[in-house]
């Protein structure tokens, strides 16, 4: 039983590092990258390179950016009174496609999840305190996930945000748009039921 | 409305050159190769370019290969006097990996489609002439696909086997092995009560 050319296995190995890439998908890939334009391959692999050599996080909210300070942070146009609390840069180009949010953000990087050994240190508690402190805000809108993770996350912040006696708010919970209660999980039912609110 | 920085955004773009790859999938790939090691992420970057700067088709059976001829090819322990046509490397690895087959192989490469500017020429056929015309072989055992090109493409090259001379054999069409034939398409089961065999 033959193998492919050793380049090409190390190849094919290598690309299993993407996220729901296995053998199957790796080999697919691998020889996509050959038979396509070979510029084009060549430039995927250096922008690859370029792309983690450079992006760093921002100094202020950490999200990924090149720059010390990232384009929002940076943007003049946006009201720094209020801090969206994110987990991930996903989560907040969600927010930025879908809404007409127009404040700062700050980026989690993941949520609180002890038995990863994700701690309140890999979350950049301690830069976001020294945000809290800054006096420079004004209501912190928590947007972290409704997982059990990601409401121990929002519960730890509140209390530091509390603190410094500052108004925090969290995304609404309830029927989704469009939703059918009759498909709707028990628990935001119950939730959306308890926090019904005017009709007007 | 923000954007990711242009080195992730770039990044993004760069990852959509794979198979199957849309905008969420880069996304997610993106931010998965900044958050894993470094080092892993950029091997994967610079294994790419190596990868396509290196592989070339091997000169007899034209599969992909980094040396001038590939293992498969070189090996002694070779039948060299079988062939077998396959239109692409996944299914010389598919034979290699699901049958005892132990001769070399000639990969096309793809499959005529004149629609699509693949012509005798972009198949290698020139080469496979002189391969046949060398009076090494004794058998070519044609496994290109049972598509509607994949046809076509057998039928050129068995003519070109018949001319000059040799045995020429192709995959047997039929029920697959643990098919049922309620679920098995007219075309198959026609092709399979044509050409029953003896039971013994």
């Amino acid at each position: 039983m033959a193998e492919h050319s050793p380049l090409l296995t190390e190849l094919i190995d290598s690309l299993k590092l993407l996220p729901g890439v296995g053998q199957k998908s790796a080999q697919r890939m691998a020889l996509h990258l050959l038979k396509v334009e070979q510029d084009k391959s060549i430039k995927l692999g250096q922008v690859i390179c370029k792309a983690v050599e450079n992006i760093k996080h921002c100094r202020q909210c950490r999200n990924y950016t090149e720059a010390q300070i990232c384009e929002i942070c940076n943007s003049t146009n946006r009201k720094s009174t209020q801090m969206c609390i994110v987990e991930t840069p996903t989560d907040l180009m969600a927010i930025e496609n879908g809404t007409t949010y127009n404040g700062i953000y700050f980026v989690l990087m993941g949520k609180l999840s002890p038995l990863d050994g994700i701690g309140p240190e890999q979350l950049g508690l301690d830069k976001l305190e020294e945000r809290l402190q800054s006096g420079d805000l004004e209501e912190v809108i928590l947007a972290t996930s409704s997982t059990m993770e990601g409401e121990v996350t929002a519960h730890v912040i509140a209390e530091m945000v509390k603190k410094n006696g500052l108004k925090t708010t969290r995304l609404a919970q309830g029927v989704p748009v469009g939703g059918e209660l009759e498909y709707l999980d028990l628990n935001t039912l119950s939730q959306a039921f308890e926090t019904r609110t005017n009709y007007d």
